[in-house]
């Protein structure tokens, strides 16, 4: 039996949604390693809309749910339907959705509050001791979630002002180098900087796929 | 130096723009190999925006480089403004974009309009010996633009209706296997199926990985 993972998207573009080579490069590392994808997002409007030619918001609705289906292709399910035993583990790709639509770090730093179905479902795979990763700056939603109750080891890379608001919620931050990744055992959880630190996707395919193993390895 | 490809995109997501699991596999591959990628799009609205969760179109307007720049995570250029000498090759992932915004092929069939700023950078990186990819659908764009003069051999797969319709427009359609290519020498393009026939993104990137690897190696 294949294993099932969560892809926990936040919609669809770095700027206001799930980064895309962090998704597309975590569920192809999936894929080749005969995982079944089971792709993931709340289903509310995004917490803005940003041009991603100039960095300007767009002032529209767009809702993360359908807007994360165009990395899905259309296949993906509400977070708050799905429960911890229909997966066996799950994977957060980055991107400022994860910090805006899955949690509110981006705006409200350590006192975020983190999206209801996200919460629940990451908070029963943990207690089911099933591991999950997370990529980019998704680990702050780790944080936010899991921080304070089992002070989990996690990385963002090397940017300092997140690292201590990382550490602000209870994490311990662990500084590394663009490819390389964090794996808590003991808490089953993996991290890695991608986009916190890549400058090419060669470098973000390396961090995802490291992680994807490790996530694929812990029993 | 790093050889330039041209990636053009067609919005973002495979019901109305480019697929993103096949310019994300092109990109990877192409930065693997070290390539220096250049994303482009035509400046224009989107034909039709689609939810990717119903399959409905949705009644509103995006304009084709604007979301594609979610997949180039902003660095991208107006395909109207770049010159062939610019470039030293060109890939096309596909996704109804490529037969929605680059041509209307689509809707029209063989008897398509293309996009001018599409046609001529083709044409002219064609007419100056540099070699082309297009993966999916997007060998119908190719089969408009060039069909006529060069007769190219391509591939979309083994879908009889849209082989006849390449056809129609004077191309040679080869039927493959979805993680095979066909390489036309001397008129120096490359084509595969990808979506059209993939059911994973494995074989997508196994799809995309070779025609990269033959773009890059014809002279």
């Amino acid at each position: 039996m294949a294993k099932k993972i969560g892809v926990i998207l936040s919609g669809c573009g770095v700027k206001d949604g799930a980064e895309i080579h962090e998704a597309v490069c975590a569920m192809l590392a999936l894929d080749r390693a005969g995982a079944e994808i089971v792709c993931l997002a709340p289903n509310k409007d995004q917490a803005d809309v940003v041009n991603h030619v100039t960095g300007a918001p767009q002032g529209e609705k767009r809702n993360v749910l359908v807007e994360a289906a165009r990395i899905a292709r259309g296949q993906i399910r509400d977070v708050a339907t799905v429960k911890a035993s229909d997966l066996d583990r799950a994977i957060v790709p980055g991107g400022f959705g994860a910090a805006k639509n899955l949690c509110t770090f981006a705006s409200d730093g350590p006192d975020c509050k983190v999206d209801p179905g996200v919460q629940k479902l990451l908070r029963d795979l943990h207690a089911a001791k099933k591991p999950i990763g997370a990529l980019c700056i998704a680990p702050a939603l780790v944080a936010a979630i899991f921080g304070k109750d089992v002070k989990p080891e996690l990385t963002i890379g090397t940017d300092e002002g997140t690292a201590k608001a990382l550490e602000k919620m209870g994490a311990k931050h662990v500084k590394t180098p663009v490819t390389d990744i964090v794996v808590d055992r003991k808490n089953k959880i993996a991290t890695t900087a991608c986009y916190m630190l890549a400058t090419r996707i060669s470098e973000v395919a390396a961090g995802a796929e490291k992680v994807v193993k490790a996530v694929l390895e812990m029993a």
